[in-house]
């Protein structure tokens, strides 16, 4: 007869977080050549930064840094097991920041401090807030930010009222030291772009021509890779059975293809210094081909000469032309059904001083 | 006028073994960072050691060594094209051991001597024993292994009553010294997971919750990187017209699988001391979802303190959950449709005096 | 409001090319271990040359040199963007040769001169002729090629009459210098293969049995690790309305797996020294399983005495065993609509006294 074990770890549920619980996610990740080149295949990125050490050099590094986005599934995929794992939603993201570039060889890890609960109405489920920090070997933070699910209870008759919700910023602040090198020059011959701070102006809008169809394999070799082992998007067993019918992309495929995307005109943009908010408005799946566009949100000055920060806004569409859409929401403020991704981010352009 | 050539290699078939035969197998094999990363990307594999450096040099490594059965695929996949190109059937697997750990970087290659030979009686095929080695670039042994395949004979009409059976051992035997470094100390925030040795008991029966599904993509990416040129995993258009009407799955995919969902409960064996022996008792094919339960046949004390091994049957269930299944076989000893691998294997678990 | 943007490169189109003009290609890269990798996972490549570090110490290089073939794609999809996005075919290639090895951790970048131009007699669109230079982060050329394609106009009623077409080579010149090692032994029990330059004659004929069934997955992550950004490839939603209903596969594709296939028969020719033309006769899709042939065109001498130059065709056949296919055209000179590559190339092949 065999004997039942209680060793299988089922995830945490609404009950199993408190406020100011910490967290040490497990499984530190080594980050390796196989890890950028499987990033690049999955998403036909161009930024040259990430491609050319070369390029990196005369950006002032001494060899190419990990793609930002890259870093975040890598660190992100750690924290779904104790987070994420009895998710019913991923609410939301806030205040995401990259403040020190990770190389090929670092190894990340992550904890997260429970900031925030909130128990629904209905009792049986509730929002946790987390505030996750990933670092490199070093200690240094190489990823910073907020999110909340939400989460099933274990025992939906005891209510506890417990609603402690906090604020968070409308966008990530700028520092003053932002960590990346005095950029000496660019060489637009390499970057493939001509255009730098000073020529875009708030309202432009970038409708990015590309489309990108996303299936079975690639998406489930991604979120693998990235050891996010959520079992939406590779149980397709589980999921024929479900609602959806079909496995459920990884949101974060969608983000990564959004910004490969806008490469087309966004070109110098090379940095992506934080994420402010993002909504994964409706589902995608195997098949979808993605789209999308983009919209100067704000032009923020630095006290470095060398750059400035563009706030943009990337809609990202399925089996749509971008240029079809002109707004990603109906007139009741509710998203069009083929809208996917709506991401308001900051990057850092070089400005025209830098051009070679 | 072309003149067809002979230079074509259309393997080995029965009569071309001998008893004693020696081969040495084509392609030594460097090992990559690359190689490590699509390992991950396509299983999934959450075990701390072969993630991360930081974890590695805690357990007493230099740097993290490449996972044992993804070193098993890269090296057994040499021996395809001359033992098992022509195999009607791979019968069996005996006393698998990895008795030095691999890196990033070493080169492995491999050899075989034919340790036995039985003609069938229908004459028309044989069954080919081996005993393989593979060995890094130093020379030192890095793979051990006995199979034993059923291959085609060239000349069905003449019979030779050949009949040589060696005898395996039902388990591969434990060695004094085992070459894994002395563990100082398991950081289980690290690991992942909360027991050790003595936490475990006999009969116990974990059943992972995780199903992982394999598409075609996945499954082919795979086998090509390790080389293994068996046709029926890569040829639709030659398997269309075979009963199974499409491509096979390489059974190695599916222990890789299990061995992954088996994180679940078992994080802290992260040594995989040897394979006893592995049945792929059905098909698996693209679309599959596969599952895994693992039970605890054996504890087995060792004179080091700091470990201890654990001898597991792993049982892989295709689209059907793990803890539905009580046992792989029927009362007439048959295993059940889905049940698509039984696997016995031994693993090294830390003892409880490492955990930090 | 929102400001449609300008800044969005839609390529280049017949008008923007002009005699002479020199195109420096964005996008230097860096080649990985990963990259390695999964070019073996795409093609199931077994040249022993490229897969193990030992062979390539034995044959006289420091470390494994990348796959010419691998080469020639990561340098020619940055070309695609400047010289290719908006053609309509992609008419030939001519004079393909690799001057200098490439290694992991090179950086190879691209440029181009028109070196002809051809407006069609419809007015509609012309023939861009290009000469392409790759070179490493040391300036050395790696790979130096000549390609036509057609391009749209942009004004398809203004007719310049223009007709500037070059001359090419019927096969790439052989150098007196060829820049690979001198190769001091051939283990055939590493290579896999027993023949030598003296061993093959004019006509034979390798019928390659392996066969290689191509996934989407499979040829989308080719193409986007290559980062060529040829929408049919990619984009599944565009397609569906064009007249192939689906994407289309990247020729290189096939390039790939037709010269991986023929390492059956050829397993020593470790060398690509040329590619003389190409022309990718038929379509291929998802799901077509690709068989390939090769014919001894030409036996050259070269004043060095360790090696011997085949002039090779190797015709890749799809759904199809290549035995049944005699010649590719049919009476009438078209190819036959199963017949997808037709390659003309120059392989450096070991002569019998480097044989160990």
């Amino acid at each position: 007869m065999s004997k039942i074990s209680t060793k299988i770890n089922m995830g945490n549920f609404f009950e199993d977080f408190f406020m100011g619980q910490e967290i040490v996610h497990p499984l530190p990740r080594t980050i390796s050549e196989g890890d950028v080149s499987l990033y690049i295949a999955f998403t036909g990125s161009r930024f040259a930064l990430h491609s050319s050490n070369i390029v990196a050099k005369e950006l002032g590094y001494e060899k190419r840094p990990i793609d930002d986005i890259l870093m975040f599934h890598l660190t992100f995929g750690k924290s779904v097991q104790d987070i994420s794992l009895n998710a019913i939603a991923n609410l939301g993201y806030a205040e995401i920041s990259f403040p020190t570039p990770a190389f090929v060889g670092d190894t990340v890890s992550m904890s997260s401090k429970v900031i925030g609960l909130k128990e629904n109405s209905n009792g049986k489920s509730g929002v946790v807030y987390v505030h996750s920090i990933g670092r490199n070997q070093k200690g240094e933070e190489v990823l910073n930010f907020k999110r909340w699910v939400m989460v099933h209870k274990k025992d939906k008759a005891t209510i506890t009222g417990i609603k402690e919700v906090p604020n968070f910023k409308e966008s990530t602040p700028i520092v003053e030291d932002i960590n990346i090198p005095t950029i000496l020059k660019v060489d637009t011959k390499k970057s493939g772009g001509d255009y730098f701070f000073e020529d875009y102006e708030v309202g432009e809008r970038l409708n990015h021509p590309e489309g990108i169809t996303i299936d079975n394999s690639d998406h489930t070799l991604a979120t693998k890779l990235y050891q996010n082992n959520a079992k939406v998007h590779f149980n397709d067993h589980m999921m024929k059975n479900s609602p959806m019918g079909q496995r459920l992309m990884y949101g974060g495929i969608i983000i990564s293809i959004a910004r490969a995307i806008s490469f087309n005109g966004l070109q110098n943009a090379q940095w992506v210094y934080a994420i402010n908010s993002g909504a994964h408005c409706n589902p995608t799946y195997a098949g979808d081909t993605i789209y999308a566009y983009t919209q100067i949100l704000e032009k923020i000055e630095h006290k470095r000469e060398d750059i400035g920060l563009l706030r943009l806004r990337t809609v990202a569409v399925k089996n749509q032309n971008s240029s079809e859409i002109e707004q990603p929401k109906d007139e009741e403020g509710k998203y069009l059904k083929n809208v996917v991704l709506d991401l308001d981010y900051t990057v850092i352009v070089p400005k025209k001083k830098t051009s070679k």
